[in-house]
């Protein structure tokens, strides 16, 4: 059986010109034993709950994931599929996409993403299991990681995190082949893995990777054990290539007709490339309907369970309640009582509200919970003693933070939040991009927004961050100008299930703007005409702490008898995706001006778009250390800097 | 005398109202023997090369280091300075600023990269001492290191690639004081470090971080093993306050006036704020100036030594006889012998005529030496046994090879660039914005630039990797369209000394556009007219691999009639910096279309400016899996599609 995910690896690599055959080929036997001895699942249900997860940290060897799910009989992996490796609209890409087909539980190839991932399914798990019981909730999660996974940086970030919380489904299938890309392992790393695990509170175990019995006594041990469980296994990378086996050489390029002969021969395989014989795939499709009674079981556990109203709304995700409760609370912010909050504790006000009304959300933070304020009352630390809390301290570990809950996200039944500073956002890139490519729902709680947060420094002050978290594709960032603004963000993050959604938020005070807010999200469509003027003779468009300024500008321009619109655009994103009429409309006829504590790269587009003119007030270079009053003066982010700004702009325009 | 650094730091925090006391006070002990006793430097001569390297990696204990650097009497850190901690203009910034003052040797505040950066100063040291010997390069790196920097996933790539070079003359001294920012390390953490670093071949040591012998002892031994030493200091956060100490309440907050009294009255201090007794300073000074025979004799020996002009020439980091050699290679590119070459496989030899031509380089690549085309003749492998070679193997590892790199080009006497996927600029991010930050010179060779990567599909395409680095301040982004231009940005990028170069090179071939390129760097000037018209109808913009495509586009239009002006512009950032008649000399009045294989934000500037107006063609969603041309088709980034957006644009302009 383990000779038919090798052959396909290789052929499939063979017939696309290019792939990785060595991972599939190396890890053939122990996915074969993992997958047919061990793993609960059902092909015909793939979406089926408690199933085990399986995670290809590794996902350059997305071939032996391939393989796996159609020779188990995964019905959209079609033999066909296969044939169509790495090309377009294939759902064999060149590393497993989520979304593309069942059974690819998470997108990888960018190295150690997997395995974060993976403790975010278990925290899931674990964190479920607890509320739940066993009965309903009640399954592992497997990786295969390779050694790049586990000389990323993120690696130690998760596997730190899960020995902390003694995540002990968790197990990890390390492919021990010792080989990368530029060489030997030894060229690179003298890590003893099994040290490095075990010093985090891992259990580790060792196996030939070759070897079935030893495999699967090493996966039996490992159920048992209470910690989370690294599997050594032994193997030679492109086994059964007779010249490149156990070199760089096979890492990720096809094997040319002679080893692809070659390895034919070693493993005895005389069928034409895609042609598996019937009786191998026959043992494959039982192996992939073992767990159907398992699945039985379990769905006739459900509707016996009180819990099946509860559990199944978790799954779904549904928000609307906690959408609601926030846009009533939005509602009830009036200028009266108002008192200048910054948005970051505004965003708490909220998130108390959010929690309470909902059982969904996981907060955390990555060690800055009292700054990023994203603890609530309703939420206790998820730990290795309470895993039914609903708050997780991830420590000083952005990337890991940001890539386990990507997995919360994949594994369903939880909507995970999590804090750092924004500029810390650089830390966890790789990561966010990944919610982003894959469509979860994940929500980035990102305090300290600008210069804003003062001594601390440029260091710790993001400057071109809102732009280049704006140029990810189908990452929809939000920086709220007030409270109100602020319960309309996070209404539209809870509603927002097809891609993360980061939050831009301040450390200083800011006046609230929007008292009265009435029903409508109007964050929810970018910008909006916060205050409109008849005959306006210009619109100054800010986000953020910079509307104050803005209004600020407007008080004094209008002193001088020139009328302003004021726009406040809480999501550059949201508002392109505004029709035309509506863009328009808000953006009105009169020249332009924008200001925000950031780089000006994007905000051209505004400032010109449907033939207008303009100028942006903002930052180009990085930040300072100092009161943070004194920086917005320093760096000229004024309000008589914008009204300079306008007066010259109507100035040109009137001549 | 150490009493002195608690007392400094709490009063300046209290004064700024804003700071970090506890880290200072902590460690106050271990810094004063580790300065008194241990480092070998001259207070009077900041910048001797072979100096001792000290890193606060823990940078937001800033006021430890400018306590050390006041007292121990380094000219530029002033008692006023002190004064003014956390001020605007101050040298003395929330956290360390490279070239605030002398004796900052990294800017340090986002947690783990000062220990990554010491990496590289090592790797620097050693790889210099083996080239020029002991009597010449001779010095130790020293590290003070908190949790959050050990907790950071850079921390495990960075340790691991020390531990796998067995760079001995590192020491890091870990503050091992139990807290983070949300309490007690053990809410987030269980890790062993000791056994952490021991399992990548470091020797560890232990000790009571506030007994002086147990550190000198610590720090003794430390310097007689060989290998790097981790020092797990055990400390008492903000030691010495009454209430507050070994709590998370004094990691980040000013005492109040309370906690400062009982400060005094355990350190037995009478002075008033900033008020320290003659005889303590007179002690520091003395320890300031310690190093200064060490220094002289250092001097003798570089005189008497016959290669004091080739370390003098490599610690000026002149490369001019580089740049006239590239160019000179790029003069001699002919029409007439070019093959088609992908821009990374160009690059390589480029570096080949680079790295023959001097012996400051240093290259290396995370794992992707083969790919990167980083590597070359001339440079062989610097690893544990011939520290005298060129290339670093740094592994699976971009975040610690970017932070190395400027570690390296902070320690002076060598050049280093490294090589990654583009898309993997993400895993780096933070380290790539310290470059630019401290305007250092670091040179990023990122290939595999776009959609033309093929198969390897989404993940590992840019598409908003050019957008969000040409929006970080400081950090210049070159995307050359062919041999020529790859040359002219390796020149570039070796004369640019006020900051780091990102160069973004295809994977797959480019026709020669600029044979017989003469003497001007044309890319230099960010961008210039490829391809004159007199009268043209449209301009057509394009960077890197897209300006095939717009010469193609043109021949299209120019069968039909229309002149088209063709503009290269490799670099927006350096087109960004010219003056406006030569910009808008280039981009002209016609009608103007840019195309890149990358996200439209920042497009809009170049299309409006001076009253233009344009399209841009593009990517607006994450790339695909498929063979690059099908890509290229399937995404529009094609001729005919650039020849319709003209020919649209040229009919809404006869209308």
């Amino acid at each position: 059986m383990a000779a038919a995910l090798s052959v396909l690896a290789a052929d499939a690599v063979e017939a696309a010109k290019s792939g990785h055959p060595g991972m599939p080929m190396g890890m053939a036997d122990v996915a074969t034993v993992l997958f047919t001895k061990h793993m609960v699942f059902d092909a015909g249900a793939p979406d089926w709950p408690d199933r085990d997860r399986f995670v290809l940290s590794a996902g350059h060897g997305s071939m032996l994931l391939y393989g796996l799910l159609h020779l188990l009989g995964y019905e959209d992996m079609t033999l066909e599929e296969i044939k169509q490796f790495r090309q377009i609209g294939a759902k064999t890409a060149g590393h497993p996409e989520y979304g593309h087909a069942k059974g690819i539980e998470t997108t990888t190839g960018p190295l150690g993403q997997g395995l974060a991932n993976a403790v975010g399914m278990a925290i899931a798990e674990a964190h479920l299991a607890a509320r739940f019981g066993a009965d309903l909730v009640n399954h592992y999660t497997y990786v295969i990681a390779g050694d790049g996974c586990l000389m990323e940086g993120i690696s130690q970030e998760a596997l730190s995190l899960a020995g902390h919380l003694r995540l002990n489904k968790l197990i990890v299938l390390w492919d021990d082949n010792g080989i990368t890309i530029d060489g030997k392992v030894s060229v690179a790393d003298r890590t003893d893995q099994l040290a490095r695990f075990k010093a985090s509170g891992w259990a580790t175990l060792s196996c030939d990777g070759h070897d079935p019995d030893a495999i699967d006594a090493a996966l039996t041990e490992a159920k048992s054990l209470d910690a989370p469980v690294l599997i050594a296994c032994k193997t030679t990378i492109g086994r059964g290539a007779p010249q490149k086996a156990g070199t760089a050489g096979i890492h990720g390029a096809p094997l040319g007709a002679d080893e692809l002969a070659g390895l034919r021969k070693a493993l005895s395989w005389e069928d034409d490339p895609f042609v598996v014989p019937d009786d191998i795939v026959g043992a494959w499709r039982a192996a992939g309907t073992k767990g159907r009674a398992a699945r039985s079981e379990w769905e006739a556990r459900l509707e016996a369970n009180g819990q099946k109203e509860a559990l199944t709304a978790l799954f779904s995700g549904d928000t609307s309640s906690a959408q609601a409760a926030v846009l009533d609370y939005a509602a009830r912010l009036t200028t009266e009582d108002a008192k200048p909050v910054a948005t970051r504790k505004a965003s708490q006000n909220v998130l108390e509200v959010i929690n309470e009304t909902t059982t969904l959300t996981m907060g955390g933070s990555a060690d800055l919970t009292g700054s990023n304020n994203t603890k609530t009352g309703a939420t206790s630390p998820f730990t290795a003693d309470s895993p039914a809390g609903r708050y997780l301290h991830y420590g000083i570990r952005e990337h890991a933070m940001a890539a386990a809950m990507n997995g919360m996200a994949l594994h369903g039944g939880v909507l995970p939040y999590g804090g750092t500073f924004l500029v810390f956002s650089d830390y966890m890139r790789g990561a966010m991009r990944l919610s982003a490519l894959m469509g979860i729902q994940v929500i980035y709680v990102l305090t300290h927004d600008s210069i804003g947060l003062g001594e601390d420094g440029p260091t710790h002050q993001p400057v071109e961050h809102l732009a280049s978290l704006r140029a990810m594709p189908n990452m929809t960032v939000l920086r709220p100008a007030d409270a109100v603004e602020t319960a309309e963000a996070w209404a539209v993050a809870l509603g927002h299930r097809t891609g993360p959604t980061a939050l831009a938020l301040t450390r200083q005070n800011l006046p609230l703007l929007r008292g009265e807010a009435g029903g409508e999200n109007r964050t929810a469509r970018g910008g909006y005409v916060l205050a409109e003027a008849a005959g306006a003779a210009a619109t100054i468009i800010a986000t953020g702490s910079e509307v104050e300024i803005a209004v600020d500008a407007a008080k004094q321009l209008e002193a001088e008898g020139h009328a302003i619109r004021i726009v406040s655009m809480p999501s550059v994103d949201l508002f392109a995706s505004q029709d035309e009429t509506y863009q328009q409309q808000v953006l009105g006829t009169a020249p332009r001006v924008a200001v925000e504590a950031g780089v000006a790269q994007g905000w051209d587009r505004w400032l010109f778009a449907f033939g207008g003119r303009g100028a942006f007030v903002g930052m180009d270079s990085f930040g300072a250390s100092g009161p943070y009053k004194d920086l917005y003066q320093h760096f000229g982010l004024t309000a008589e800097r914008v009204a300079e700004t306008v007066r010259a702009l109507v100035k040109r325009e009137d001549a």
